[in-house]
């Protein structure tokens, strides 16, 4: 990161030049010194272009250090070509430019190389660049609009930071709509210097910010990114991730097992996770998340409790549905109290228990009286209300109640008005009256779902290298270097330092004698580093019940396998009762990557496996254990004693070691690990090392 | 089924009577008098009411017979305790009665006595009861409110039958906004004479109507209700059902394994699957399959080919993300012949694969060159237009654009315009141009995708009996009559009946001879029709290896259970490739189901389960087989040779056939079935009949 990354100077400026401001309609240089000048910003604005004297009715400067006086900020909008030129011209004038214009890296090899020497040019006059390639910034807060987006945004508490231009204009759009004010929008284009890692680090500290909300197409260093994101969450603030892609990425040719369970976006899905970012599914959750968080300062705890109430039976069940179908949510169990006073105040007809339901012809006061004990019932932390217009039904009246209520109360009050024009005027009033509404109940409690979040923040803890460990296992990986992979025997002295559990086996290549003692029935497998899938080529002859047995599968292997180095091991036949699988890979954005799941035939049938990013704690390892794809190995429950979750947890843990300590190793695969419920150790039976 | 069952007077009555009718305000008599006099209706009204002359400027009867003429359908108002006397008074005048009174089944045992006694009336008198406890009908076509809802939708093509009259006021307003227009909307209340079936099947028949869009809470008679769909859909309907009650209705206790793998709502959705019904699985949900269903007359055959064009590229790739996760869709691959011209038409800095990216500066012309090339290109089903407001963006033209393309082609053109104020005008246009508009593109792909569908309709086959089978296996079940399972050998007996494969085994009992030639390594169980659990109660001892062995075990197994009646049983130890768990049980509402998926020892955990509603054709298993949750069984990918589709599908067709021919038989366990993909024979190791 550069050294300077201060950026209250760029967004937040007392003074902005544009360079290219033009006077001509439709030019973008026109655009920008509009939408400069329109709104009510106070600081000072300077216009530069050498071909105009004046601009706006304002003086056009030949240049940046023609107006004679230090500028915060400047916008350049001239041809990408001469754009270096103009910057480094103003460099002693200005140390921050947001470059909109296009020419660049997205535009092939010419523009790659202008872009490179613009980046140098940065690093060498200490300068920082938003873009190139980006539609600018605003801050509503200082009515300043440095973008060619009309308008301005209301001013809030949201800083969005986008990839795409086109989509910040629509989110601003949508936004006032739904009455979502910004602390800033910022275009971050080919994001050449300022990235989205810098931008959280900025809008952390940033007092006018309490969430962070970004859309972006891909992320290039992980590790940065995600110790933005974890230090911002760490912080109080939120961020919510939108991004595209999921399917974009090829997945790459993959040579082992484990690597193929894991896609780039499970990835950064597990990324996001370990941080305490929400990861948006689409637009839409975009901006419910994101209202959600401008809503609600609160944390909720998860499972939330849900009370619903309601003025029609089918709706209120189908919300029962939809809280049962998210993992944050459940339905709260009203008190004995709350149930008393619904009795006594509702109609006999009407149900007390959740969701409570007041009845067709329910009026203003049976609303009130139902969302008045949702508040007070400390079983309810969310407080959804469903309504249907019917003749009778004040449907404003409801909702200004409703408005009034959220105002009074911290739990969340969120509402699904069923209906069109009956209930639209309704909306606009929650709307802007500060109460979330949503479309249909079921887009309501996935929203709110999604945002209840269960958001441990593990600290990225610093690696331990244990130096003489490093130096024997670089001993052992270095003798390998001009192979793809390690012999099983090498795989094991390595697993043994990082204190992984390995199968015992007996290298029988070249025979063996009597009192090594082999225990029967085994199995015995080729062992060759360029064969990595042994039981698909014939690799693997068991079982072996005798001496006699094992000879003939030896000799057979031997001659199957006449590639050079061909070795053959014995292992004895181990009693399977549940098969884990636990690779490494490194992935390019987040680098080592453990992939830890259910193994066997179906491993990929099912994909029950989860993702663990570097660096990892033993706490994280063992709470995603607990709750992620192989849980039920360790509930208890299912009449399936647990399994041992601290053996697992260790291999896990120690593999990521192994990673970091040991960079040549490109991806290891333990496929199976057998682990147990009973008193026997775990072991892994295959253990593979490639570089 | 009632024999006259037909609503043509019913809903489209040239003369209607309402008995209970009044001219005070706010009461119900009130509007429904009202909401039929105050349209356009062109039939005879008359009001029945003992104590007025005259009731809004008309004449008031005091009885229906006294109206002096007959009468096709006639509205009841008056309390609940009077409705059996009205109509029975009027049930020579008038054979159709819709009665929105209160106070029946809903309301306990008198309320449930007087339903009865009025379903008699009905039976004896030979006439059609609506309701009771409902909101009535609207029939827009002759502008006629039945109902004391307020208003008369707009006519269309789509029946809707809801069982709640609150939502069913919801679905009518927010219609109004979306543009759907309705045959009628019909309210079913109690559902006491008639339901979801009859209505149906009368809807099916109306040539005004082409979708049947309906709400329910509850079916009571599966089959009935069942094939109203698929002769419905067989007849070109479309058939749309939102069902309240996922979570509500607790499971039942169960007995078996399979049992506990089929929630009823599991169940309810196989069997709309099975008649080619769409499930709706939220209200936004059910709108846009309703929009979905009302716009596209033609059938589109799954996957269906996705043509995206957009002006920024953002939305364009997180709307490819959706495309994937949509099992019915795909992206299209443009022809070369699309892409030359878009790459001769379009700037050279737009994509011109799909999704085909216009920039950001597209005018009108771009969005018509490029929608008009997936109009053109045969590849794609269906075109989803996406647009961000950008400022030089022509939105409402392009709106209008959209509309006119619609009007011009077959194909579906779908459209999320992303943003607030700037694209609300340009959402009136679409929706009032016949265009559907989604606030995301994921919510767009979601419900074309549920829409598409893969619908194949199996025909409802009929029963086949082999009468000396069913005799002889009626012989076998009738001296079981007392216990709650039948013993092994007789399980066995059966099953050979109706050729289900079970493994050999031996009574040993009483010992055992020499000559019986018992296969070692074999295992030992108890075989006692109250022991269901056998293992779970130490039941089971393996491996046993000889003569000796074999006797420990079987008198270990006497002794552990001293109950009447236990057997003990030997039988052959088998290789085991793939555990199969097949069950039957018999669902309260439709009746037989077989539950048929992945059997071992986290059968519960993973749920890779698929559920046949009887009657089944061998045809229907098959697919289901290959389409369900263990396909990856029989699509050989994966290095898995294909298991036997055949062997698995008779098996589930013949424990089917074995229920329906026993009704004694209440649930049927096969676990595991061992199945293989070599030419081993697929066997049931356990195999449990309970009566």
């Amino acid at each position: 990161m550069k050294q300077k990354q201060n950026f209250s100077q760029l967004l937040n400026p007392r003074s902005i030049a544009v360079i290219g401001a033009s006077g001509t309609k439709g030019k973008v240089g026109n655009m920008i010194a509009n939408n400069i000048t329109s709104h009510k910003f106070g600081g000072d604005v300077f216009f530069v272009n050498p071909k105009r004297s004046k601009i706006l009715g304002k003086k056009s400067y030949a240049s940046l250090s023609d107006i004679g006086q230090k500028v915060d900020c400047t916008v350049v909008v001239v041809p990408g070509k001469f754009v270096e030129d103009v910057i480094r011209e103003g460099a002693d004038v200005c140390k921050n430019f947001v470059v909109i214009s296009a020419g660049f890296g997205e535009t092939g090899m010419d523009g790659h190389n202008r872009e490179m020497s613009l980046n140098a040019l940065a690093q060498e006059k200490d300068i920082n660049i938003l873009g190139p390639n980006c539609l600018g910034f605003l801050t509503p807060d200082i009515s300043l609009n440095a973008s060619f987006a009309e308008g301005l945004p209301v001013i809030g508490r949201i800083a969005v930071i986008s990839q795409s231009g086109a989509l910040a204009v629509a989110i601003m759009d949508k936004a006032r709509e739904e009455n979502i004010g910004f602390s800033s929008v910022v275009s971050i284009g080919n994001k050449m210097q300022i990235g989205a890692a810098e931008l959280i680090e900025y809008f952390r500290k940033d007092k006018n910010t309490d969430v962070i909300a970004l859309y972006l197409e891909g992320v290039a260093r992980g590790e940065l990114f995600l110790s933005a994101i974890a230090s911002a969450v760490a912080d109080g603030k939120k961020v919510i991730v939108l991004k595209a892609g999921k399917t974009q990425e090829a997945q790459e040719a993959i040579a082992l097992h484990t690597g193929s369970l894991a896609g780039s976006d499970d990835i950064f899905s597990a990324a996001l996770d370990k941080v305490g970012a929400m990861r948006a599914e689409s637009m839409s959750d975009f901006f419910a998340l994101v209202r959600f968080a401008q809503q609600y300062k609160n944390a909720v705890s998860a499972p939330a409790g849900i009370g619903i109430v309601t003025n029609a039976g089918g709706p209120g069940v189908l919300a029962t549905d939809a809280v049962a179908s998210e993992e944050n949510l459940k339905m709260s169990k009203l008190t004995d109290k709350t149930k008393d006073v619904l009795t006594k105040k509702l109609p006999s007809a009407a149900s007390v228990h959740n969701p409570v339901d007041l009845l067709g012809d329910a009026m203003f006061d049976r609303y009130e009286i139902g969302i008045q004990k949702m508040v007070s019932d400390e079983t309810v932390d969310i407080i959804l209300v469903l309504l249907t217009p019917q003749d009778q039904t004040p449907v404003d009246d409801i909702a200004q109640l409703l408005v009034d209520m959220q105002k009074k109360t911290k739990k969340l009050v969120i509402a699904s008005f069923i209906g069109g024009e009956r209930v639209r005027g309704a909306i606009d009033l929650l709307n802007s009256g500060g109460v979330l509404h949503f479309v249909s109940p079921r887009s309501a409690l996935s929203a709110a779902g999604d945002f209840v979040g269960k958001r441990t923040v593990y600290p990225i803890t610093k690696k331990t290298n244990v130096k003489e460990r490093v130096e024997k296992a670089q001993k052992i990986i270095q003798k390998a270097q001009e192979r793809e992979s390690l012999y099983f025997e090498e795989c094991k002295h390595i697993a043994k330092m990082y204190e992984l559990p390995v199968s015992r086996f007996w290298d029988v290549t070249g025979g063996f004698d009597a009192k090594s003692k082999i225990i029967y029935p085994c199995v015995v497998k080729v062992d060759n580093p360029n064969v990595l899938h042994k039981t698909d080529r014939g690799g693997v002859i068991l079982p072996i019940k005798n001496l006699r047995e094992l000879d003939g599968a030896r000799k057979i292997l031997l001659n199957r396998f006449k590639e050079g180095g061909t070795r053959v091991i014995a292992q004895p036949m181990l009693k399977i009762k549940t098969e884990l699988i636990i690779g490494l890979k490194r992935d390019p954005v987040f680098g080592i990557v453990i992939v830890a799941g259910l193994g066997g035939i179906y491993t990929e049938v099912f994909k029950r496996v989860n993702f663990y990013i570097a660096p990892l704690s033993m706490r994280e390892i063992k709470h995603t254990l607990k709750t992620g794809s192989i849980a039920f190995l360790f509930d208890g429950t299912r009449g399936i004693e647990s399994y041992n979750v601290d053996s697992i947890a260790h291999i896990i843990y120690n593999m990521a070691l192994m990673g970091s300590e040991n960079p040549q190793i490109t991806a290891v695969d333990i496929n199976p690990l057998l682990v147990y419920n009973d008193d026997t150790k775990d072991v892994a039976v295959d253990f593979k090392i490639i570089l």
